[in-house]
């Protein structure tokens, strides 16, 4: 088994576990919190783990690099693998808080082919026979599930890092996870901002607000933050830090195009979201942002008015499928994709990172830049 | 000035250093993230700051009442202040996280006499003349402040016992703030679940379902976990906190008792809430619960018909409010508090807390039991 595969299983039955002892918690107060133990074990079964191998990876990168620190690690002991476990598992878990989140906000109904927590909760009420809505009961009830997701990550973080130690290198950790938090908060702000205020802003700014959604919310969330938070735990040199960011950075915005193609383009076999699914919600993404500069006035304002139509037909977006596709943007999009994970596979080459993770973490490029879901 | 308005104002200094410091990471990440620094500030600028008091004299309590642990405190050093203040400080960071949430999901548009956070959002959203429906963007804005607040609560705490020598407190009152955002958060879940479910369970249950939400959604939530908090830093022993639990937990049901009446009975112009939330909100708390059970089969239909539906006129509440009473349900209550408020302070008297906190939490429990808002 790979050591990529092994550490997947690691952090799956990390979490298993965690939730197991948390479902205690919950069982105490009322049998009546049995669907958050039985959704929380679904949510978090599966999953591309993307996060939690950065995080790993980054830790091995610098771990395995030879001394670096005051106080450097001798090798790779059981006790510090259970850290970065821990800590993969953390960023597994707040990515699910804030994909419950992300759900309500978006009225997505589907998340990886299944049903989204508010849907879960909704279908409850009506196979339970409640009165009131289902539709808002559905969506409060997930509220609270991905409330109690994000203390539970921080605490999850926590029995990590309280085993580290190297105390400079928790803290360190910490920080970078604490910022990430934050970061990636203010990102998903501004990315819901820009569906409802583009048009309150300059056309040549669109672009490089897409950018920075992209970068925020994208880039330093999924591959930096991870990558950084691992190196951390082994504790890593300013230079680790700023090999795997001159890395992680670029790899990060090719993921977040990769997700902008798929969100217009993916097969919903492969994506487990309807065909679209961005057109639909009217997300202004680096994509859009390019397909808008290269069409003329006619198609530009066609698309504006059709983005974000919760009612759009398969045909429509057929044809603003076919429109971005005709525009040039989606194969400008693919060349920077390309363009991006050069640059990240180049940084790699550059630093002192361990020889396992220099041919792990480009073969993780490959596999993030050109995934089908 | 008083103990308790200095803790006050230190608090609220301590909140304002706090957003000050993270303001400046929303504004590096871009200028239009300005509403959450503004709407941070206002948000954490107010309210009665029960729960920071709490903690604050849960731990004179203990740090007052001599040696009680194998490594005790000298005195009430600034260090000590210091990681006492930041705790206290995180809990009303916390608590305006939850009531951001909470005015989402209960489609509050005041708090505090003010708009809700998802009023604010919706508001610039139609000031700005932003594209798209102004409520959904409020809501998903506000999620996400919530949800930053959520993450800064616990950021804060660590800052306070990162700097707690005593690594066992620290410990100590971590645990204590996670078990409390864990239970808040199923108490929360319970009471929604509660306003749609009630007709599926047996009538003979709803009090004591009333009851359980109370108990964990107020008198461990908003009483006895920051007690416990602020007694965990000075290194309480098992006696101090059952103390300090058998004074909170009692209080904080009266603490919800006097909510339950509130919610039906306030003044709009003290709670800065409209007349008769609970009621439109459709609230199944132990007053409703006890008015049902006293009401004859026909008023107790009405009650279950009206209870919760948006569009109660003024008449119609008056009407509810006065069938509460005729039921002898409100006075009952009344009753109750007083008995819990007895039972509270009774406990205080059996332990070995300090005296300037056996004093002062007998004021605050009176003054927590008969607030009028």
């Amino acid at each position: 088994m790979s050591h990529s595969a092994r550490l997947v299983d690691l952090v799956s039955a990390r979490l298993a576990e965690f939730i197991e002892d948390r479902a205690s918690i919950l069982a105490e107060v009322s049998p009546d919190l049995a669907p958050f133990i039985e959704y929380s074990r679904r949510f978090l079964s599966g999953g591309k783990r993307f996060r939690a191998l950065f995080a790993y990876w980054g830790y091995h990168a610098v771990a395995h690099a030879g001394p670096s620190v005051d106080e450097p690690f001798d090798a790779e002991t059981d006790d510090q693998l259970d850290v970065i476990v821990a800590a993969a598992a953390a960023l597994e878990l707040f990515h699910a808080a804030a994909l419950v989140h992300d759900d309500i906000m978006d009225n997505s109904e589907t998340r990886r082919g299944a049903p989204a927590a508010h849907v879960l909760f909704r279908t409850l009420h009506r196979e339970q026979g409640f009165v009131g809505q289902a539709d808002a009961f559905g969506r409060s009830a997930a509220l609270l599930f991905g409330d109690l997701f994000l203390g539970w990550a921080d605490e999850l973080l926590d029995e990590g890092l309280n085993a580290l130690p190297h105390r400079g290198a928790a803290r360190m950790a910490r920080y970078e996870f604490n910022l990430m938090r934050t970061e990636v908060t203010a990102g998903q702000y501004l990315d819901v901002l820009e569906e409802v205020g583009w048009n309150t802003v300059d056309e040549v700014e669109l672009r490089v607000r897409a950018e920075r959604v992209a970068l925020f919310k994208s880039a330093k969330y999924s591959v930096e933050a991870p990558l950084l938070i691992g190196a951390s735990i082994a504790g890593a040199t300013a230079a680790d830090r700023a090999t795997l960011s001159s890395f992680g950075l670029p790899l990060g915005m090719a993921f977040q195009l990769r997700d902008d193609l798929l969100g217009v383009f993916g097969d919903p076999k492969t994506t487990g979201k309807p065909a679209g699914d961005d057109l639909i919600e009217g997300k202004r993404t680096v994509l859009i942002a390019m397909a808008r500069e290269r069409l003329a006035a006619g198609p530009r304002q066609l698309l504006d008015e059709l983005l974000g139509d919760p009612s759009l037909s398969q045909q429509q977006i057929q044809m603003l499928q076919q429109t971005i596709i005709d525009s040039g943007a989606a194969l400008e999009v693919e060349q920077l994709i390309r363009s991006y994970v050069a640059e990240a596979v180049d940084s790699l080459e550059a630093g002192q990172l361990s020889r396992a993770a220099t041919v792990e973490l480009k073969r993780l490029a490959e596999s993030v830049a050109h995934r089908e879901h």
